[in-house]
C-alpha cells in the first residue's frame, strides 16, 4: 500500500461527511472495514451511505474481523493494549492486499476516543510494511450533541472536560463544563449536586436520535429509563451528554 | 426572518465544509457575515472560498460591524457580557432585513469558544422578534490540529481538558491531556515539566500552516520565536495545541 487515509465521517448524520473526506474517499481503491458485530450494523450503514452517495470511483471493501475484547477488565490498560496488538496484526494482513490508496473511515473524528490512529501507529511500528499516511478530521459526537441542543459548550472563558463514564465515577465532576463519552452505566446519577444541568443525546444523526435536557435532578430518572428501554429495543445504544 | 441556520465550516480549510453545511446554506437567502476587521481578511476569504464554491442558489451578504472591545479588561467576564449586548442589537437589525431563511458561518463548530449562539439567545430573549433556529456542527481547529499531527488527543481511557491561555496560567496542567487555544501569550512556557510533549498548529488548513512537535522543553523557545515572527509578518494569528 502506497498511501492510507483516515478519515473521519461525522457521528451518525452521513451528511456529516466533509467536502476533504469526500475527496480523499474518491482517492481510495479499497476500503478497509474493520467490524463492528451484527448489533451495529446501523453504523457500518452509515459508511455504505456515504460510499454510495459520494463515492463513484471504483473500489473494493476489505472487511477485517474485530477481535473478541473482555468488557469490564481489572487491568483495563493492559487490556485494551492487547487487543490493539491483535487488530493490528490483522490490519497487517489486509494493508498488504493494496497497492495503491487505502482509507479507514473513522466515526466522527478520528482523534477522539478512537483507536485507529494507534493501530496504524502499531503496524508501521513492526517495521514489516510502511507506507505514508494523512489524516481527514471530522465532527465529532460532542459538536453533534451541542448542535442538536442549540448549546455552547463552554461558559465564557471557562474550560471544557472530556472524559469517559468511568473517569467521571472515579474522579467526579471538575469546574467549568464536562462532556461524557463512552458511559454504559448512567454515571450522571453517581454525581452529587443540585445545581446541575445535563444536555443527552442518543444516536445522534440517525434515526432514532433521542434529546433529553433540563436540571439534572428532575431528568436523570427519565433518562436512565429511556436509555434502558432503547437499549433493550435496538440492542445498542450510542449516547454522550454534556453536565454543568 | 422566519428561520436561521448557525452553520460550523470547519477551521480554516474549506474543504472542511460538510455536506450537511451545504445543503443548509443552498436553503439561505442572505449569509450575515460579522466583520473581523482588516487583519483577518483571510478568514473572511475562507468563507468566500465555501459561498462561491459550493452555493450557487442566489443570495446576498449582509454585513454586520463587530463593536470594539477591550482585549485585556480587568472585569473579563463583564465586558465580555456587554460586547455580546452590543453585537446582538445589530445582529437584529440586521436579521429584520430577511424574511425567509438566514445564516451565519462560524468558525469551526459553533459550539466551541464561539459567542454566536449566545448572541442568537441574547436577540430571542430581547422578544421584539422571533425566528426557528438550527445549528450545523462543524470541524473543530482541535480536530484540525490532531489530524494535522496524526495524533490522538486523549492518552487510552484518560480525559482531554480544553482550556484558554488564560485559564491555563491560572490553574496550570491537569492529567490526561490540555488542549489550549486563545492563548495570545504563549502561556505553554508557564507550565513547569521536563517530561511534557507538545504539538502546536498555527492557521491550521490555511496556505501559512505551520505545525510544531516535540518535547516542551526543547521546541518551546523555537514555538514562541517563530509564533512572533509570522505574527510580525502577517498582522495576526491563529494557534492552539495539545500539551501531555
Ligand atoms: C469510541 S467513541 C468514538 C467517538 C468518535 N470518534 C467521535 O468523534 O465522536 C464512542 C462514543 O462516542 C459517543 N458517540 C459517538 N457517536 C454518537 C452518536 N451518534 N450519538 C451519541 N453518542 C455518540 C458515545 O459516547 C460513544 O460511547
Ligand atoms: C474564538 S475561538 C473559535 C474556535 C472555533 N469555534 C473552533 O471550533 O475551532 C478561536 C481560537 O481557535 C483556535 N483556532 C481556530 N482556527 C484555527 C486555525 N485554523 N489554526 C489554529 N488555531 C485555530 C485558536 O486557538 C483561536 O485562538
Amino acid at each position: 500500500m502506497r498511501k492510507l487515509f483516515v478519515i473521519g465521517i461525522g457521528a451518525g448524520d452521513p451528511d456529516q461527511v466533509t467536502m476533504q473526506a469526500v475527496k480523499a474517499m474518491r482517492q481510495a481503491e479499497a476500503f478497509f472495514l474493520i467490524g463492528k458485530g451484527d448489533e451495529k450494523r446501523e453504523l457500518v450503514q452509515v459508511r455504505t451511505t456515504i460510499l454510495a452517495e459520494y463515492v463513484d470511483t471504483p473500489h473494493r471493501i476489505i472487511e477485517i474481523a474485530d477481535p473478541p475484547r473482555e468488557r469490564t477488565p481489572a487491568d483495563y490498560t493492559g487490556v485494551v493494549v492487547d487487543w490493539h496488538e491483535r487488530r493490528s496484526e490483522l490490519l497487517e494482513a489486509a494493508f498488504d492486499q493494496v497497492d495503491g490508496v487505502g482509507a479507514i473511515l473513522v466515526w466522527g473524528d478520528p482523534a477522539l476516543y478512537d483507536s485507529t490512529l494507534r493501530m496504524v501507529e502499531n503496524v508501521l511500528a513492526r517495521g514489516r510494511t510502511s507506507f505514508d499516511y494523512e489524516v481527514i478530521p471530522g465532527v465529532t459526537s460532542i459538536a453533534a450533541l451541542a448542535a442538536r441542543h442549540r448549546q455552547v459548550l463552554h461558559r465564557i472563558g471557562e474550560p471544557v472536560h472530556v472524559t469517559t463514564g468511568r473517569k467521571l465515577r472515579e474522579e467526579g465532576l471538575r469546574d467549568g463544563s464536562t462532556v461524557v463519552m463512552l458511559d454504559g452505566e448512567c454515571s450522571f446519577t453517581q454525581v452529587p449536586g443540585d445545581d446541575l444541568h445535563i444536555w443527552w443525546g442518543a444516536y445522534l444523526g440517525m434515526p432514532d436520535e433521542t434529546l433529553i435536557a433540563g436540571r439534572l435532578r428532575e431528568v436523570e430518572a427519565r433518562i436512565v429509563a429511556r436509555r434502558a428501554s432503547l437499549r433493550a429495543e435496538k440492542g445498542w445504544i450510542m449516547d454522550v451528554y454534556l453536565l454543568r
